[in-house]
């Protein structure tokens, strides 16, 4: 049985403060944190959820990747983020059953190694891999 | 604190058969159940993710609300489904706070109790709400 859970669904919204009343208002998830990360040009907050997360994203330029999802597709849901092991094993297997990576070796982000799975080999979804952080 | 957790992403795929190459094989997600909903002109598939599962929906006939969606947005993500212990108590909490809901009152399909959120009050996302069935 692999360890494999889900870290947090993304969720594209045109303000994070309109989102607010609903997720944590009303559906009653504790907001964890927000952040600024310049780098990607959004804005996100994050709602605990079990052993999850909700992951709210708004754009903070109108040029930036997230600014066009949001154009073309508007609000909803963006990515699903699993959380494993061993990313190098993961990436690896995936590529021995032919699955088309985004990113072919891990990327690191705050401490944090994760890598994109393309839509088409999952039959739609953006999906994203987290190395799994063990706390010492 | 609320107890609520995710049961699960349902994902609308074209046919589950192509889909489990990547969810189950390539991502290595066991697969519980599949099951025949003619109710609701679908077929399922559930895999297993921490406490989670990623649900399959693949339509069984062209005119179902599921195959005018897969025509018209194309293959991905379609709700998340969150568990709460008292889906009268979430209802009545959101009504409220003024979400707008599909089914005001619980629904119920396999002994299970479940209610779906309008995606205008949550920010383009379509939410269910199942009750925790609590095991004896």
């Amino acid at each position: 049985m692999p360890n494999i859970t889900i870290n947090h669904i993304a969720v594209v919204v045109e303000k994070i403060d309109e989102a607010l009343p609903f997720w944590r208002d009303a559906l009653g998830l504790p907001l964890s944190k927000t952040e600024d990360v310049p780098s990607e040009q959004v804005q996100v907050a994050f709602l605990d959820v079990g052993e999850s997360h909700i992951e709210l994203v708004q754009p903070t330029t109108e040029d930036s990747g997230i600014a066009k999802y949001l154009a073309k597709k508007g609000a909803g849901m963006h990515h699903i983020c699993f959380e494993v092991d061993d990313i190098e094993a993961a990436l690896a297997h995936m590529r021995e059953k032919g699955v088309e990576l985004i990113n072919d070796s891990p990327k690191e982000r705050n401490g944090r190694r994760y890598a994109f799975v393309h839509p088409k080999s999952t039959g739609g979804v953006l999906v994203e891999l987290y190395e799994r952080i063990i706390q010492t």
